[in-house]
C-alpha cells in the first residue's frame, strides 16, 4: 500500500508498505485523510519513538476513511462506516488497523477532508480543557497558541460550552478568523493582561509563559501544558500558585493505553460530536496536501503563520 | 482578656485586649491551647497580614478550647462542649470567637492541649493530600519535611488511608519516631531516589525539591505545593510534567472564605475524627508553652529539628 514512511530520519513516500490486517476488535481503514501533528515531526527527527504496538516507521496520530474490513468480534462499525479517530501512529497510510473503541462516526455535515484533521486536535483541546482542567460555562478560558489545529479547536470549544475565551497569537493576521471563531478577545501571547484572570489558560507554547500564566489566574485557576514548542523549562513561582490555589497540568494524549484512549473517544462522542452535527465546531484547514506530496506538508507544517490544520489526503 | 499581640513586628504578651463578642451563628471559646504555624511568623514580620474579619494584631490559627458564650442562632453546639478550629487569625488567646460550622468537635481520647494542636496540621495535611491531590488506597505518598506538624499528619493519614508512605527529613534524630507513625521508608530530602515512583508528592519545604518531585512521580502522579520554606521559586519542566500527565497543585487554608474553611471542617468529621477516636492518629508535640512565654515557644519555633508541633496554653 502507498504509505508515508520514516527511513534515517528522512520522509519518503512509499508504495511498497505491507497492508495491515485487523486483529481482534480491529478494523481495516481505508484512509481518506489523516493530519499533520507535532509529534510526527519529533517522530521523524529521532526524537519521540511510536508506542509499542504502533508502526515504527509510519508517522500519523490521526485519520479519517472507510471501514473496508473487520476483524473479529467487531461490534461497532459495518463495511462503509465513515470513521475517524486517534492512533498510536501510521495513520498517514492508505490503509490502518484501528481498535473499533478508538474509532468515532464522522458525524454528518463534516467532509472527510475536515474529519482527518479533527481527532487528534479535537481530543487534546477537549480532553485537556473540559476533562482535564475542568472547563465550566461562565469560566474564564486563556489560549496561548491559539491560531494552530489544537488552539482553533479548543477556542470553538470553550465558547461552545458557554466559557468566555481570550485568544493570543504572534500573527494578527488571524485576529479576525479567531474572533470569528468565538473569542471575545484576541491579542499578541505577552499582551493578556486586563483581560483576566483566568479560570484556565491552555498553554500551547510552553516556556517561559508559565510564569505570566500563573501571575494571571483566578483563585483556583489551572493551567494545562500542551505544547512545549516555545521551551522546555519555565520557573515556577510557587507561592504565586498557592496564593490562588492553582494547578499546573501536564497532559499529552499519545502515550496512553489503549483503554484511556478509547474513554477519550467516548467523551467526544457524548460532548463534542453532537456539536459539529449542531454546526457549533469547523475544523479550520490551513493547506491540503496529496499524500504523495508528504515532504512538501511537512515543509508546510513546520512553518510558523499557518491557521489551522495541514492535512494528508489519500 | 490575656493574649499574645504584634506591636510593631515584636511579639507581646498582654492582658488587656478586649474580650470579643459572638456575633450571629459563633460562639464564645475559652481558649485552652493554640497551635503555632508558619503563618505566624509571617505575620509577626507583617509580611502576611491576617484575612478581612480576623484580629490584625493577635496571632493563632487553630485553638481547642471549650464553648462559654453562644450567639443569636448558633445551633451545632453548646455551653461547655469541647471544640477545636482553623481561624483566620486571633486564636493565641485567651478567649477567641469562631462560626460554629468553622468548629469540630474535639473527639473523646484527645486531650485539649494536643486538640490545640490539631486542627491546622491535619486539615492541611487532609485536604491537601486526600482532598486535593486524591491520594487512594494502595497508591505512594511522598511527604517533604515529614518531621513537623503537617508532616507528621501527612504520614498518618496516608497510612491510615491504606497508602505507603516514603518521608524525608533532614534530621536523621527522627527516623525511628516517624517510622512509628507509619512511614515505610524515612529517609533525607535527596535520597528517595529508588522508593518511587510516586503518586501524591506533599511538598513541604519547596524551592529546588520541585526538579526532582516531578521526576519522581508516576503516569498521574501529583506534587503538591503546601510549604516553601526552602524557596518560592523553582525550576519546572514542562516536559518531564507532561510525559507522566502530572499535576502541581498549590494549596493554601488561610485565604479561603468562611463556606469553603466549613467544608474542610465537615470533610475533617467524616474521613479523619473517627481515626483519631480509633486511636490512629496521634499529635506529636515538640513543646507545649504557658502563654505567658510565647517569645520562648516562637523562638522554639523557629529553630530546625523538632518533631512536631509548638503549642500555648492559656
Amino acid at each position: 500500500m502507498r504509505a508515508v514512511t520514516i527511513a534515517d530520519k528522512a520522509l519518503k513516500f512509499s508504495v511498497d508498505s505491507p497492508e495491515p490486517e485487523p486483529g481482534l476488535g480491529e478494523v481495516l481503514v481505508k484512509v481518506h485523510a489523516a493530519g499533520l501533528n507535532g509529534a510526527d515531526l519529533l517522530q521523524v527527527r529521532g526524537a519521540y519513538p511510536a508506542p509499542p504496538g504502533s508502526p515504527a516507521d509510519i508517522p500519523g496520530l490521526e485519520l479519517a476513511g472507510e471501514v473496508v474490513g473487520l476483524g473479529p468480534g467487531v461490534g461497532r462499525f459495518g463495511i462503509g462506516d465513515r470513521v475517524m479517530g486517534i492512533v498510536g501512529g501510521g495513520g498517514q497510510a492508505e490503509y490502518a488497523v484501528v481498535h473499533e473503541r478508538q474509532l468515532m462516526p464522522v458525524p454528518a455535515g463534516l467532509d472527510l477532508v475536515a474529519a482527518g484533521g479533527f481527532p487528534e486536535t479535537f481530543t487534546t483541546a477537549h480532553d485537556a480543557i473540559v476533562v482535564q482542567a475542568g472547563l465550566r460555562p461562565g469560566e474564564r478560558l486563556l489560549v496561548h497558541g491559539a491560531a494552530g489545529g489544537v488552539g482553533t479547536a479548543a477556542v470553538q470549544i470553550g465558547r461552545a460550552i458557554g466559557a468566555s475565551v481570550v485568544a493570543t497569537t504572534r500573527h494578527e493576521q488571524f485576529d479576525a478568523q479567531l474572533e470569528q471563531l468565538g473569542a471575545e478577545v484576541v491579542t499578541r501571547p505577552n499582551e493578556h493582561h486586563g483581560f483576566g484572570p483566568f479560570d484556565v489558560v491552555l498553554e500551547l507554547i510552553g516556556g517561559e509563559n508559565l510564569g505570566e500564566d500563573v501571575k494571571a489566574l483566578a483563585t483556583g485557576g489551572r493551567v494545562v501544558i500542551v505544547g512545549v514548542g516555545g521551551g522546555i523549562k519555565a520557573e515556577l513561582n510557587l507561592l504565586a500558585l498557592m496564593s490562588v490555589r492553582g494547578r499546573v497540568l501536564g497532559t499529552t494524549l499519545r502515550s496512553r493505553p489503549l483503554e484511556e484512549k478509547a474513554a477519550t473517544a467516548r467523551a467526544m462522542e457524548r460532548e463534542v460530536l453532537p456539536l459539529v452535527e449542531r454546526g457549533r465546531l469547523t475544523v479550520p484547514i490551513a493547506k491540503a496536501f496529496p499524500a504523495e506530496e508528504a515532504e512538501a506538508a511537512y515543509a508546510h507544517f513546520k512553518q510558523g503563520g499557518k491557521f489551522g490544520k495541514v492535512i494528508l489526503t489519500f
